[in-house]
């Protein structure tokens, strides 16, 4: 049983001021709260229904676990669909002042603004091998379930890092790395072979990269197309330059 | 102004039996009916406001636009985000017989189900120049608004085609064109050329290919990854995958 006050303080996570605040955030789902638990994050606390069967291990791991009704963990939740766990955990810090550019490939996302996009873009990098994503920090905040969830557990592996773009621009040039930016129409990544370290831009869902982003960086490059549609999906985009920067 | 008969007649397009009994679906919203317009989809008619800016060129193209009140564009569209226009289409044939699978490459969808992904993939083939998607016909139906609105346009362009397994493999076979089978953890995509033609068979968001159709490919392929996610999204993994064929 959780005190209605106990319940208030956890669903006050549900807002972006209230996680900022207190650093913390849930993730809803079995799938995630096990992913929760075989990650590094920290976890606080995971409140799950007596069905729960990753109850187990998260005692195994020195993970409290509470027991609740289902009524009570679906106040818990943002998601509509049924879930038997939720679980409380920390936040890694991450604006950090910063990041390793020698000898690493990055990804710079200006004003990324849709959730699932950023998701689906830590799942990637997840896959490939990418420590962390770097945003512009007007960007979508990387502890919205939307994003938790279409990360797929990458949220507890990757690091999300809000950077000002004056300040990555400065760092990357400092460690001399290439600095790409993804623009349509430019020169074919088919022709171009990666290379060890360097930096991609990626733009805004709807405008694309600012002007001033594209003439700080050294090369523009773009990904072939020869269809009809004006543009592709930013987090497609992304996993196609990924494998890109993976082939080197 | 629309009847109470033609607004009710309009919105049953918003449930799949009545579309598909009356061959016709509803695109939402300015970018979409224009892109309707300049596509060689058969449009019906259009319902906008009179503040509508597309207004003359769909009169030049010779369609008919009904101007609407806001309150009633409104009862007519499946988004909650307030639309200018919508476009009555006419859905061009989608169960096909017969494909061109010699010298063509194609893409088959197995128990699709996410409409995002359906309508992402749609416009990830738009970008490279495929003709068209095949889906098993369990797979989501296309002219779900979801599916409309993530193709951005796409769906006026791209061919989706439902094909039973069976008549898709023995069609590719009697081409003997090669069949490929995304599967994880098999031959990477770097070591092999694409090639002029082929199929590749990719599966379930949740359950990957059936092994009715692993068994069934030529080849099973994969992109490759080192990081710790499972899996990628089924329409960025597509989007490699095209790009890969693109690449040839």
């Amino acid at each position: 049983m959780l005190s209605k006050g106990r319940i208030k303080e956890l669903t006050s996570l549900h807002l972006k001021k209230y996680r900022s605040a207190r650093n913390m955030f849930l993730a809803e789902g079995d799938k995630l709260v096990r992913e929760a638990i075989r990650s590094s994050a920290q976890v606080e606390e995971i409140f799950a229904m007596e069905s729960w069967a990753g109850a187990e291990k998260a005692i195994q791991s020195g993970i409290p676990v509470t027991f609740t009704g289902e009524r009570e963990l679906k106040q818990l939740c943002e998601l509509k669909s049924p879930n038997e766990a939720v679980a409380l955990v920390h936040m890694p810090k991450h604006i950090i002042e910063e990041v390793e550019f020698k000898g690493h490939w990055n990804i710079y996302m200006d004003r990324l603004r849709d959730p699932g996009n950023l998701g689906t873009i830590m799942r990637i990098a997840d896959w490939f091998g990418l420590e962390r994503i770097i945003c512009s920090p007007d960007s979508v905040e990387p502890y919205n379930q939307k994003v938790i969830q279409a990360s797929m557990g990458a949220v507890f592996r990757i690091e999300v890092i809000a950077m000002e773009e004056d300040v990555m621009l400065a760092q990357a040039r400092a460690a001399q790395v290439p600095i790409y930016a993804a623009a349509m129409g430019t020169l074919s990544i088919d022709t171009l072979a990666a290379g060890p370290e360097g930096i991609v831009l990626m733009g805004n869902e709807a405008q694309g990269l600012s002007n001033k982003l594209l003439e700080a960086a050294d090369q523009r490059i773009s990904i072939p197309g020869k269809g009809a549609a004006e543009s592709l999906n930013v987090a497609v985009a992304a996993g196609i330059l990924m494998h890109w920067i993976q082939r080197g």
